[in-house]
């Protein structure tokens, strides 16, 4: 273990944390992620389970920059600290909100090529379809027990299709998708699971069921700890017309796009007619978006990208974007086709990962079983 | 294949009946029961997994002479006629009204017990508790996309739930438990489900789960048959105080009770001072349930019985109505105490069935894992 000048770090642990109690703010929240993060670098490689992180993407289509810099790095920086992880592809989630799953197959075997592009390496990183894995999905019973039909309402997500719902009427999987998460965040007893400010609540709902499943059947053992929050610091990223990134909306950036196609893109960026750029996001939304893409890439502050660009307007700008995209993910692209023309690969990646979730869950499945008097 | 005088019937199937739609009314689905009833007696012996049938039990506490003269009773009868039998006991059905799972280990020993006891025999019937089958479990998955969060509150037990439901908030198992019980009649593809007229919308709900699987997911391609009620004509039994059947009430007979506990049981039971007996559900619905007791114990008429009980007065009464539940059920009694010397072999009954279980529920699952496209 290395030794460290903040010893209120140094002598806390995931454990103090979940006893401080509810994470009742987002400033806490976030206070609570920092001193994870200094955690985790100081002692993950010395304790890898300790910090077992559960992290996942839901294949409705292909990964873009925004997850990408706001999450598939952060995780390899996790894995490559030692952080023991798993990446759920969250199959089933496909069909909360849809009455067909689509290109699930391609969309699927595409997370993989982009996972190990990443540098996601499948000897530490167990990468796992949740469709694959009964013992985990079972866990859905008990877990809906300690739940109330008012929380589950509750959900923001939820009330938010709820709101929308003269469209669509709600799904029993839609409202019930929470609990879902929590069975794949507690399944491997996850410690920490990055996520962003809107997702706050549906963690705060695991730890729920991860305290109420300990209490009520385990006489207080803690057969599920209580995961924490590892909040994202990369701002939202807008699509390149300013709006909500959206594959509908053809103002994406994926990260299979070739570098031509990712110009093509860049160059019907909306922006703004100052030849001086500047970085203000609440008057120039646009250019401020595309002054963070470049500056997560280059890391360095959008503020001085902005300065270099200088006088050298709109055009100048997404010349400096383009590169920065291209350039970051050159190594990204050439890995991922090269694995893309190895589909036997990618399928093994899957088997293998799906093979060790199985083992894990079966593991735990046994003991809820054993706790709750079910093992006959 | 017997001959029959009744064409209509020879020429029917299962899949006519389907095929004939919703049960809008009782009196339609009575019928359509009686008629399935008559197709079971031509056909059954002859293709048995045609008439594959699921039932089963919450293991709650031990089963009482209601349960044996509904259900317990007839699923032999159906058995021994060739209908290929799944019983499920129900484990995750004891949480989703109560916080603790109770006896569960006694109670589902005592249950399997009876089952072998009444005649349930483990070569032709699969009896296996539904928590040791996690790919029936993950069935809940893909079903909870194919039902709206107003269908789950339209079920009537649910609503009651939702009345009764300022003293104990709805929970997500309970709300959910009619597309968990879908799972377990759909897995193994049963085809008829006794049920009492309670459980009718469940049914329905059942059926609805499976057109919408095979139209949504499999391009119209029955993956699951639409199951079809076996309405129980034996009418509803009331506990020895005339109100109904509760453990907590203490007005029950249960099967493992000694011939003595069921007298004394018997001899407290409210009757009337009315010397002549007759059948009168309306003006003495005490005496009229006794009645009821013995003439399904005894195959008989309630009529028939008052008449030969005459002017005997509640004593005679009460004396006939011992005698035929103990007679009936001596040899049960007898068996289970035999049974129960061995309790290696009622978890072996239990181990097979679960394994058994699970290969159908793997193969299920892997053809809806197949049909939606989540085979990878």
């Amino acid at each position: 273990m290395t030794t460290t000048t903040k010893p209120s770090v140094r002598n806390a642990s995931v454990d103090d944390l979940v006893a401080t109690g509810e994470s009742a703010t987002y400033a806490a929240a976030l206070d609570r992620s920092r001193v994870l993060d200094a955690l985790i670098d100081e002692q993950a490689a010395a304790d890898p389970t300790r910090f077992r992180m559960l992290t996942g993407d839901r294949p409705t289509g292909p990964l873009h920059i925004g997850h990408y810099l706001a999450s598939l790095r952060n995780r390899v920086r996790l894995q490559d600290k030692g952080v023991e992880t798993f990446v759920v592809i969250a199959d089933y989630q496909v069909i909360t909100d849809r009455d067909s799953v689509g290109e699930i197959g391609a969309n699927v075997q595409g997370l993989v090529l982009d996972y190990l592009a990443a540098g996601l390496d499948p000897e530490r990183s167990t990468i796992f379809t949740h469709s694959a894995v009964p013992a985990l999905n079972q866990l859905m019973l008990p877990f809906l027990s300690l739940v109330t039909d008012a929380e589950l309402r509750r959900n923001p997500t939820v009330k938010d299709e709820l709101a929308l719902s003269s469209e669509r009427p709600l799904s029993g999987l839609l409202l019930t998708y929470p609990v879902h998460q929590a069975a794949d965040i507690l399944f491997c007893h996850s410690r920490i699971v990055p996520v962003g400010r809107d997702q706050l609540p549906h963690l705060e709902q695991t730890r729920s069921i991860a305290r109420r499943f300990n209490s009520r059947y385990a006489a207080g053992h803690s057969v599920f700890p209580e995961p924490e929050a590892l909040l994202s610091d990369v701002p939202l990223l807008l699509g390149t017309d300013g709006t909500k990134m959206s594959k509908s909306k053809g103002n994406v950036i994926n990260l299979r796009d070739s570098a031509d196609e990712t110009a093509a893109r860049i160059r019907l960026a909306r922006t703004d007619s100052e030849r001086r750029i500047t970085f203000e996001p609440d008057r120039r939304p646009e250019v401020a978006n595309l002054l963070t893409i470049a500056a997560l890439f280059l890391e360095r502050s959008p503020e001085a990208v902005a300065d270099e660009i200088g006088d050298g307007g709109a055009r100048a700008l997404k010349q400096v974007v383009t590169e920065a995209v291209n350039h970051s993910l050159a190594g990204h692209r050439a890995r991922r086709a090269d694995f893309a023309r190895d589909p036997a690969y990618v399928t093994s990646v899957l088997h293998e990962g799906n093979a060790r979730a199985n083992e894990v869950a079966e593991r735990s499945l046994a003991t809820v079983r054993a706790v709750m008097g079910m093992s006959y």
